[in-house]
């Protein structure tokens, strides 16, 4: 049973009713995601399936044929979760986007996984809901995608991450049976979690075709915002921990560091020389207060000058615009390999130190952000010429990214926070998590795909 | 290799350094948890290990004897997870009692699994913290059977079931070897999640004997109580609705239904005639006006006088004292079966209705309370005589129990919300998560206990 075969039965089952591509550039442009130094493999075919019956089918065909089926929502990952291999199925759920229900009353979704988070983010808005995780890919990822990778976001410091707002799944194993999990009740606990199970599981255990999700009520006015400027890394980790030791609950809590805030200053000019470091706060409650609470809080750990605040949200967007500012200024000196580690609050600062430790050691540029109230820093490594292995990272900035991995670990934290291990850190995920965890994960795999068809490479090495 | 055999290896490798229980009333003790219903079987052997490395020791000796393994912590399970079979070893983390860490900077702490909940709940309060997950059992259960059975409380409606408080565990595997899941970060998407997965596992997957949890800062001012009566039951379910959709965060929101409130005043005869639900509410944040709000949902949704609203705390703890009554008004009237099912919020009256009608059809008295806000009920069965069945169940009651459970799934529900499956809901399960996602549940399991000596007939069937 060849890769042509599969494909002229692929083509004859559902070449009448969903899109599939098998040749073209347009088969070559699903070869990456935006994880771009990943080379990725050339698909034998794209399929887009309409409706769950759809996915079975290929999944079904591609068992039989034993050909390797990898998931793709919208392509962002930067982790290399949808980067394809050669002869593979690629199943694109981007025909799969319909809202199934959205009921106000139980603040619940039942949406496909095709569904750009912010179409449903919108769609819950016209009932005064919010769908609460906000990935910076918000307007052009999805939620299937965002469920498989357990995505995070900037107002999750309050929210939660991706995780804490689905309840349930519809999701298609590999040998095309359909199954659901959860329910639409907050509280469950009817069976192992398969639900939390198949969260972040990067299309290797199941193809999730939608999600029953939770909504958040929406902020009756615009969150209200300050930025508070720091000469040293050392005041603003002092004032990220009294915010969330004593301050209120605030829905955004970013931090830019030296690095990046130079950057920033080398293009657009803002009088940032001496700053060391930046926060971005937000509060959405009700209460405006509380934007004067952080601050003071601010304040008293040391920033310079008084913080900004504002409560109008013209005003407030452009106090947000530094933030915005970041990757772009990033992307101006180079290429990117935007990394995601994680640590336990009180030891940002001693991360971001270890950062500079790593990208001084191997001649490395590196960019910081962070979002300072999860711990969850986005290093960004800048280089210019093509690496030469298989990941298309060069040498030094691979050597400086193990050295930022392996700080992470020291310091109680993680590998990734919140794009998952994709392709890149595949090989990283045993330091993690040790052998006989890492055993496990390969049983509950082979429980899910004993033939190992779904996204081969990703995740497990 | 016999059973004697084994209590001796058992004896010979940790007797010297833990309590072994191997024979008399005391062993006889450990046949039932407060699921007094289920008769439960005679272990050959209790031990009470004091470190991981004899939890570790105890396991290697089952396993190579393949002897079954049931965890026991406080043995407070409403639903059997507790109960012995015949010829088991009950491992009971009643010794392995230390909080090893309590970090108030990141709010962390790492406890191992025989601490009892209020315990750590104290030692947070000292750093004006606290440990948010708050089953009834809270006084004497303890954090690694609250972990294992994903346990609820009454102020999850606003913190979140035990999964949300759980960061990472340490457990130990049929086999002895230990595993560390999770890490001290709130984000991080390293693997699959198996701390998720073992969360709610019910002691058949490892032997939980640490967790890793989450702290929440404790409000600075003690609650403020409402309490609403009502006279028809879906006047209740709209203010419900109301104070969910657009009220403030709750911290407490009770519902008892009209037989509940006969019980009570039968007894305490607190003339509540004419009374068919009553709802009492805690709010906890810094805004005691909160009270007043949920006071003022409360009368536009039809509340009998003006609902009651305390700020002061012994007030407050005497309006909350009519739902602790609603037990020991159930006590009284006979033997207890406490049911546990979940509905989402909207279904609530509805879900109280088909629970009367199956207690009409089946000829039991059911007294209903609910955590209202998370949708999770539970109706208490009421009989005077011993089942003729395995599970000591009447029969009749059984039918009813079953009439209700087939109720909750009508209505998008779930057989358990906070108790687990136990022995009880054991044949339930499939029903709710149908056949593939039931294999599912075996080969997963199969992944971590390939020979099934982990608490044998809990969960799955």
């Amino acid at each position: 049973m060849s890769t042509p075969d599969f494909v002229a039965a692929l083509t004859e089952e559902l070449g009448g009713r969903c899109r599939v591509i098998a040749d073209g550039d347009l088969l070559a442009s699903y070869r990456q995601d935006m994880a771009t130094v990943v080379p990725g493999g050339l698909p034998a075919a794209v399929v887009q399936p309409r409706t769950t019956a759809d996915v079975a089918a290929a999944l079904r065909l591609a068992s039989s044929y034993g050909v390797a089926v990898v998931p793709r929502g919208a392509g962002t990952s930067l982790a290399g979760g949808a980067s394809a291999v050669d002869g593979c199925l690629v199943l694109s759920t981007e025909a799969l986007t319909t809202i199934r229900t959205l009921d106000p009353l139980d603040r619940v979704a039942v949406v496909e996984a095709g569904v750009v988070n912010a179409d449903l983010d919108r769609a819950a808005a016209a009932h005064g809901l919010m769908y609460a995780p906000d990935p910076s890919s918000w307007e052009i990822s999805t939620i299937g995608g965002n469920v498989a990778t357990n995505a995070g976001g900037l107002r999750c410091v309050k929210y939660g991450v991706t995780r804490q707002s689905v309840l349930g799944l519809e999701v298609v194993l590999a040998d095309g049976r359909i199954i659901e999990t959860g329910t639409r009740t907050t509280k469950n606990v009817a069976g192992y979690d398969l639900t939390g199970l198949l969260v972040g599981s990067e299309g290797t255990l199941g193809v999730i075709t939608a999600a029953t999700v939770k909504l958040h009520r929406r902020p009756l006015t615009p969150p209200a915002t300050v930025v508070a400027a720091f000469a040293s890394l050392e005041e603003a980790g002092a004032a990220v921990a009294s915010i969330v030791a004593s301050g209120p609950d605030v829905s955004l809590l970013e931090l830019l560091d030296g690095v990046t805030l130079r950057a920033i200053d080398d293009w657009k000019r803002m009088g940032l020389a001496g700053i060391e470091a930046m926060l971005v706060v937000q509060v959405d409650g009700r209460f405006p207060d509380d934007a004067d609470l952080v601050a003071s809080l601010c304040a008293a750990a040391g920033a310079v000058d008084e913080p900004a605040v504002s409560t109008d949200p013209a005003e407030s967007d452009q106090l947000l615009a530094i933030r915005r500012l970041a990757y772009p200024a990033a992307e101006r000196m180079g290429q990117c390999l935007v990394e995601d580690v994680g640590v336990p609050v009180s030891r940002l600062p001693e991360m971001i130190r270890r950062i500079d430790r790593a990208a001084a050691t191997h001649g490395v540029t590196v960019l910081t952000v962070a979002h300072a109230g999860d711990g969850n820093l986005h290093p960004t490594f800048i280089f210019d010429h093509a690496g030469d292995t298989a990941t298309g990272i060069p040498p030094e900035v691979a050597a400086a990214a193990d050295d930022v991995f392996a700080a992470a670990l020291d310091l109680d934290g993680t590998i990734t926070g919140e794009h998952g291990v994709g392709v890149l850190k595949a090989h990283w995920l045993e330091r993690q998590v040790g052998p006989d965890a890492m055993a496990l994960q390969r049983a509950v795999k082979a429980a899910f795909d004993p033939s190992g068809i779904l996204n081969p490479g990703k995740m497990l090495p």
